[in-house]
């Protein structure tokens, strides 16, 4: 019998995060204060998880996942399956590429951002925290850590872009299903959002207003963290495991990947995957590559300056080395929210420097990418996240340009998340009524 | 560490399908044919699976789940997890009970209803039909059908009672990008529903046109057959998948469950789960009781005569013996709308003559069921549709029960479907922004 699914029984879920840091060919540029204002670490070490923030200068290789973040895991469906595409290969009518697709679109709130939402709501709670705050775009990283703090029994409190709440009905009834307060981002709730409020009761915020606002209230409120689902390193170091799980799966039915996809935003479902399998290159012991599938919207790794920069539009977090656009570049609206990010993460930057990791970058339109994702529901049958349609488009065109050129080649793509809330963007992309 | 997840091993997906016909006391009461009109059984021979139809009067205990249906299965995901619902017990601070639930709701579709659609996919194929026609109400089995033939390379036509057609616009998306056609019913494609248009252009339709459409139009077609979801033996035949895998996984942590809970409309995820354990309980093989949870909108199992009856409004159906509530009952709008149904399938029918099956029906507002599935999200941290919401309140109210008459009890329920596309009847039902 010809199986597709290639489970992993849970208790092999991997026993520590992977950490790329010490197996980088240069140690990985630290983040630097800028020239003015007050300083930007003082305020982090305040306001975050003092675990993460250990975590984030770690240059341990692994980290061990505690048993209770472990629980979490399985609890949220972890180890999740990898496929061999094999359905999606006889419809290319590739005979020498092999696809294998990882499926995080089984996770309970969507997406990947579940797996550091739990390792920081455990670390936050054993530090005697009660409250996560964060801000949010898209919606996926809200819903992940409201689901986290649930599981918890902490409080969530998300600030969430106006013009995006206002119209994402069912990812804020998803939050507020699982008891997180959402405010529409700019409020009342700081000083931040009542004056911008003062000046025009209907702004509909931005990304870099929310993130200060998050900040204030978690500054100011007893007990209180702010959390980040992207860019950092303990973010990419809980989701490494994404690709320790595929390796062993890999190992299973005997194979390896010769190129690893993921789409790119900031970079955390893209690290998740691809650094295990980095980290075997720069220890010698493997030979793979690498490709970030990204939207002209946001190329930071195609078109990006590699220089430090803020993390956000407001400037309050330390400088960071990364490939950027620049922290107040304007980016064109997509329907793939969560790859909208002037910057990829300092993890991947530096692969990206050294050429391990390689980039592309598709059309504003993304008619391309939801026809990718269109024939991918028709073959293999799941459907799948805007964000993921990129790295299946990404794989489709290396999966056909190897075998026109005769290349034997191993596929991996990371499916980031499901799209049961985002079929409203398929109809307007593929004109579907 | 203590894990809530029983995965089972992609081998060791159930190689037969259980029919429990051959178990029960008294042999089932056959199909019979109305007193007037044509033979509503010849045309069902012309327009149905012949495959199917040996199923649907097999008294064969075990039938071979053919190997390209298992790859279909695995494709889908299957074996699905068992979870122990720890955190749910916790929540209500039973000591005495636990909780089990399997999960149906990682469906591709959303529903348990793949398990049949791909069956009869593949017999269809096998018989050298190249398309599908069926009728949907809520959308669930629209969406199943449509699946499984694109997996298939069939075509698919589902004939959609207009009044959801016109509202359920994600479902539609669904069906559409998997490529099938779907009209809005009455439609012009049948002589039947181009009368009713002719009569009013906007008329909103009923599952009874939608079927009489669907027949008439498998009729006319050459290489087309007509499909039905529920009800039916070898729909629940198909579905005994769930029930079987869900034996082998209380076989590997060795505990066994005492009562077995479903929702029920027609009967198929509540058959599919029960009546393996049921056949055994006949074969005097082990101890359980069966509980099926329903609404005041559809009691049929609890307000039901146990008669013989039509399957449909149109009369378009034989006479099967079931509990009814009447062909033509006007039953009340809930958003649990695959519950909605007149009568229970034959084989479960038998079994609550018997008294082997109970039955509980639940308000028509359905606040405290929407009340029961906002709890388990928030303990267990899965969204699941409005009709398993159903299983999960029967599940609690027993439990808490036997709880306080000092009862030790193990409870499985069938959680046959997820909830992403179902958040705006939980923000309508629990008055959330």
């Amino acid at each position: 019998m010809e199986t597709s699914q290639i489970s992993l029984p849970v208790d092999d879920l991997p026993k520590a995060w992977y950490n790329i840091a010490p197996d980088l060919p240069d140690p990985l540029p630290p983040p630097k204060e800028p020239e003015n204002g007050p300083s930007r670490m003082k305020f982090l070490e305040k306001t975050m998880i003092h675990e993460c923030l250990e975590q984030e200068a770690s240059t341990n290789r692994w980290i061990s996942i505690p048993e209770k973040v472990r629980e979490l895991y399985i609890q949220a469906g972890r180890p999740r399956p990898l496929y061999r595409a094999r359905r999606l290969e006889k419809h290319l009518g590739v005979k020498k590429v092999k696809l294998y697709y990882k499926r995080e679109d089984l996770s309970p709130t969507g997406s990947h951002k579940v797996n550091t939402a739990l390792a920081q709501a455990f670390f936050a709670a054993k530090e005697g925290k009660k409250m996560l705050v964060t801000e949010t775009g898209a919606g996926q990283w809200g819903s992940a850590l409201s689901y986290a703090a649930t599981l918890m029994n902490l409080d969530c409190v998300v600030f969430w872009v106006r013009a995006v709440y206002n119209w994402k009905t069912d990812r804020r009834t998803f939050m507020r299903l699982l008891g997180a307060t959402v405010h529409a981002s700019p409020s009342d709730e700081t000083s931040v959002g009542s004056e911008l409020l003062a000046e025009d009761s209907t702004h509909l915020g931005s990304l870099g207003i929310a993130v200060s606002e998050g900040l204030e209230y978690a500054g100011e409120h007893e007990g209180c963290v702010y959390c980040l689902g992207s860019v950092l390193n303990h973010v990419l170091v809980h989701q490494s495991v994404i690709g320790l799980e595929t390796m062993e799966q890999f190992r299973l039915v005997e194979d390896e990947p010769d190129l690893v996809v993921g789409c790119l935003g900031g970079g955390s479902n893209f690290g998740g995957i691809a650094l295990p399998y980095a980290g075997e290159v720069l220890q010698g012991k493997r030979e793979c590559e690498f490709l970030a599938a990204q939207s002209e919207a946001a190329p930071n790794l195609v078109k990006g300056q590699y220089r430090y920069d803020f993390g956000d539009v407001a400037e309050q977090t330390p400088l960071l080395k990364m490939f950027t656009l620049g922290h107040r570049v304007k980016m064109k609206p997509i329907r793939a929210d969560g790859l909208r990010y002037h910057a990829a993460a300092p993890l991947v930057s530096a692969l990206r420097d050294r050429d391990i990791v390689k980039a592309v970058a598709y059309p504003v339109d993304e008619r391309m990418v939801f026809e990718a994702a269109s024939t991918f529901f028709q073959s293999e049958g799941w459907l799948i996240a805007p964000e993921s349609a990129y790295a299946v488009k990404a794989s489709i065109d290396e999966a056909l340009e190897a075998e026109k050129a005769g290349v034997e080649k191993v596929i991996l793509m990371n499916i980031s998340g499901h799209g049961f809330l985002d079929l409203e963007a398929y109809r307007d992309k593929l004109n579907i009524d």
